[in-house]
């Protein structure tokens, strides 16, 4: 999966995966009166209205960017339909052609992880298999070791999938844990990126990419810099763009020098653009994405183009 | 919540969390095939068995054992059948009196972790308020500090419900991040007992426990010891007891003074007990589930009691 993404996004010359994040206040009334007319007002409706919402999106920026990636406790939070909601979403963006990056953060013990490790490999009963959850990638947290990481190689290796670890998160509290420098000398998350370029050194493709990406949060350029000498065969997933705080300039010393090894993330700029952009209105949600998408693909030229 | 767990505990004489943690092996044949027969081999079938066999689980410890922690990886591979098993199972434990602990490790940035929170504080839709959920606290991980746990103890407040955050957990690769030695003295385990016991400062209710608990492995009785000590008014939820290998003789250091303060989780112990005892045959999952809870309670009174 890193090897045909890294090809992809070159292909599209953008390093851009759109989050599929979407809140209530991000929907148009249009669309949110349909589901209620048609469900009630139940969670049925809310997951509805999620999915509408996101396929908007994802028609919209499906040829201008490579891949998404949902949140899934933007869904989680209608519980089991919400759920639902996620799954139609993952399954129609594979169905345009999307990479799908499921940003559920899972992490665990042995027994735990392989069964969360369904999220990519699918899961068999009664002699068929089944893969409810559409996804290419999911984001992992490395607080268990490799313990809640070793399930997932298994099926990053067997079925081409991949895996992004938290190393250094975009949020303003990451520092509590993450920058604690250690006794040895470095920061815990250094610590951590060493053991996640481990985790991956026997699953480097043909791009020279592992299997076991990192998330690398865009708010830390300088730390972000340092990483990407530090782990030369490691993807970078790169959230914190837009919204929160980071722009293109910033973000050059997250890629390597032939403009590769790294996909930023954009939730709200894009999917939210048809609310934040005076030129469009709640029937653009569609067209509004496309030019946001554009917009970043340009801000970021600088960045990604060697 | 913590109080009325910490009470009921007393009143049980059972500081004992059965986790619902059902693989497939873990089920009787006459509920599989009953499941298939009605809904088809299909991953709604799978999700009906799961929900069957721990209605017989719940039945028999329900007056036993204060609380369960459904372990929702053991759904989530099923997808949204899965989740939907979670919830029926959530909602089954609380209509016979049970603490619902959810064993769900989230932690994400704040706007994300402000979805997590729906978990225990339920979501607003349409001006109604919808509780999907049913969980009266849930396992939080540390790695992105304060802000992914702002959201949740908000809820703790308002809600009197309570999260169990990850401090030092049962697994044996836990020590490769945990166990990290700091510049500045101490591991990063006991670091992030010092951030658990400081977020949780103001939530210090009738019990002298705070709403923030941590979760500390049975596996590791000397470090347990240790922190009990160093977090006072932490309540401490404990997996790794039985199957992970500790048993009650090493859990004496994880109780204080006076016996409260501590939870121990056991599953397939307790769950498939039907299955590892020769005396019980597959009619008798509530029965031999409740005879191990009371095993469990029998081998933990020397750590428990005063």
């Amino acid at each position: 999966m890193i090897d045909k993404l890294a090809d992809r996004i070159m292909e599209l010359e953008a390093p851009i995966v759109v989050g599929l994040d979407p809140t209530l206040e991000m929907i148009p009334d249009r669309i949110k009166k349909e589901a209620v007319d048609r469900c009630g007002a139940n969670l049925k409706a809310a997951a509805s209205m999620l999915f509408d919402f996101n396929k908007e999106v994802i028609d919209g920026i499906c040829e201008i960017v490579p891949a998404v990636k949902p949140q899934i406790a933007m869904y989680e939070r209608f519980g089991a339909d919400g759920v639902t909601a996620y799954l139609k979403t993952t399954e129609y963006a594979k169905s345009k052609g999307l990479f799908v990056i499921g940003d559920v953060k899972r992490g665990d013990i042995s027994s735990t992880a392989e069964a969360y490790a369904a999220h990519i490999g699918g899961v068999e009963f009664e002699g068929l298999r089944f893969d409810p959850w559409h996804e290419d990638a999911v984001t992992i947290n490395p607080y268990l070791g490799i313990d809640g990481v070793k399930p997932f190689l298994k099926v990053c290796e067997k079925n081409d999938k991949a895996i992004f670890v938290l190393v250094k998160t975009s949020n303003p509290s990451s520092a509590e844990l993450q920058d604690l420098i250690l006794e040895s000398g470095g920061a815990v998350y250094e610590h951590a990126a060493d053991l996640v370029s481990s985790w991956g050194e026997a699953t480097v493709g043909a791009s020279g990419y592992s299997k076991v990406g990192a998330v690398v949060g865009a708010t830390h350029p300088a730390q972000g810099a340092a990483l990407r000498k530090r782990m030369a065969r490691t993807f970078f997933l790169v959230p914190g763009y837009g919204a929160q705080g980071a722009s293109g300039k910033d973000l050059k010393g997250f890629f390597d020098a032939d403009g590769g090894g790294c996909i930023v993330n954009s939730s709200r700029g894009i999917i939210a653009a048809w609310k934040s952009d005076d030129r469009y209105g709640e029937n653009d949600v569609a067209e509004a994405a496309a030019f946001a998408a554009l917009a970043m693909k340009a801000d970021l030229r600088e960045a990604f183009t060697r």
